[in-house]
């Protein structure tokens, strides 16, 4: 009985710590971020986004941005990520030896003023910039960088994108220098048709290396339908937030990013690999239920648990 | 921007006030089960379960089954579904002139037994005397006949279930009589990969034409990932339950059937026709939230709304 499909080997990238965080109220303090990351890098997540390089004044959630990637460099095997808003917080992460710098660039254009009160051209000058600075280092020191394409699949202030604008900032990111592009799926709007096609559409424009990578949410319940969905075009990295941490402050209850633990629970159902033990993985979880009391956190796995008799990937060998 | 795929056109069939009614403890008047039933064919919705031909005292959430059904075929165009227990039941669904009659067979006899108090050769005698009762019909008071196979993803008292016994029972129902067998995940067991192979063993077995459903749940928060590798298997029908009525009862927090107006959302982004007004449905929904005070009901469409400059399939064209 194998049920293997898609990719054999899935990077779930998780989130949480920066997308999640930045979202609530609740300031996690340093060590319990620090005992987040260890545990779940211990459960075998092999990325996780651990902050941003933003002024604290803005996100005094993630104003230890550093200090926490200092402690995630320490664990072996494990690429620290981080998200820098512009040139000046990408010079901070590579200083502080962060492994990817993700840079965000909303596709709608109203949302990149609103977000990161910068224009395209702005964005795509210090995507440049950030590149120049990466490729003066020397190669064992330089991180892996992308441009994150978020509001792809619409925006809640301009609704639809048009897929031309797509496409073409897509391009523009990798002309910049960036390793890589994501697609993200800020609004929730997301699809598994538009999913496959935008994949498809930006493949087509950038080539299938530089395109590896999806950051969906489950705002309106498809966030692993969408993640099939890219699966099945042959995505390799899924953003996920363990909890969904990060729900959407427009609408209580409405969650954020697609759930870590149901996700690795649907690839290792599926019989992809992620390296994860997702018992582990359900034990970080409790933790983080117990630290961030009064916070809205979501999924299901962890109230269901496992099916009876269910054998993750490695065990079926 | 076409982004269709997958069949054309999808029957989504509500089996709220069935499936969900029987698992809360509020019992719903009649007159709101008529109001509800009235209000969701009205928004578009062409099938639904509307009860189940048990013994009152087993479940007296549905004991006016009789009048709920009297009630929906009085609605043009509704194809009016009901449980059916055994062959008693099924003799009372037919004198009360149900459109669809569906039997469960759970491919589990461990809970084939605690469930119905039925082994597989007593299910498989009574479809075969239920078929025969139908075929003495005049054929314009024929129901259709269906055989659904219950936890046919795993069982959580057995655990994983064999594909053989599944594709032998489904063989089974249909040489007894049914015009077509659904697989049901009972247990939320279900993953996308499993779904995709286990459609293409029965309809290995019992040809296309009679496996067209699914019966989902979102207990592990796949359901709709694991619809959408149905869809790309060419299944047309899929339950569903408005608010994701009927969450299970082991586990509070943790959801029963699939989300009616979620997968209308999903197939109606996808340009998939359901022939389903969506808001009108999330008013459907706003009803039943006032109705069920208490109740567990589930779902993020209906908190996040849908998204600016959304077009639902009928207005594409």
């Amino acid at each position: 009985m194998n049920d293997a499909f898609g990719p054999a080997r899935v990077l779930v990238s998780e989130v949480g710590p920066r997308d999640g965080l930045q979202s609530i109220k609740t300031i996690l303090p340093l060590e319990l971020k620090k005992a987040w990351i260890t545990a779940e890098a211990a459960a075998g997540v092999q990325e996780i986004e651990v902050g941003s390089f933003v002024p604290a004044a803005l996100l005094p959630q993630l104003a230890d941005t550093r200090e926490v990637v200092r402690h995630a460099r320490s664990i072996e095997g494990l690429t620290v990520a981080v998200l820098v808003p512009n040139l000046f917080g990408a010079k901070a992460a590579i200083e502080a030896g962060a492994d990817k710098l993700t840079l965000p660039l909303s596709v709608s254009e109203t949302h990149s003023l609103r977000n990161l009160r910068r224009t395209h051209e702005q964005v795509i000058a210090d995507a440049s910039a950030i590149a120049t600075l990466i490729a003066a280092l020397p190669p064992e020191r330089r991180p892996r960088f992308e441009g994150s394409l978020s509001t792809a699949f619409g925006c809640t202030i301009e609704g639809p994108i048009p897929d031309k604008r797509l496409a073409d900032l897509a391009e523009r990111l990798i002309a910049a220098g960036c390793d890589e592009v994501g697609l993200s799926d800020t609004s929730g709007y997301a699809n598994p048709s538009q999913v496959r096609r935008l994949v498809r559409l930006v493949r087509g424009v950038v080539g299938d290396d530089a395109l590896t990578g999806l950051h969906l949410h489950n705002t309106r319940g498809l966030g692993l339908a969408n993640a099939l969905a890219g699966l099945e075009e042959g995505i390799t990295t899924l953003d996920a937030s363990l909890g969904g941490l990060g729900g959407c402050p427009f609408a209580p209850g409405a969650s954020g990013n697609i759930v870590t633990e149901d996700l690795v629970f649907m690839l290792d159902a599926m019989g992809l690999d992620t390296g994860i033990d997702l018992a582990a993985l359900l034990e970080v979880r409790r933790m983080l239920d117990r630290w961030l009391p009064g916070e809205a956190i979501f999924g299901f796995t962890s109230e269901a648990g496992l099916p009876l008799g269910f054998q993750p990937v490695g065990q079926k060998a």
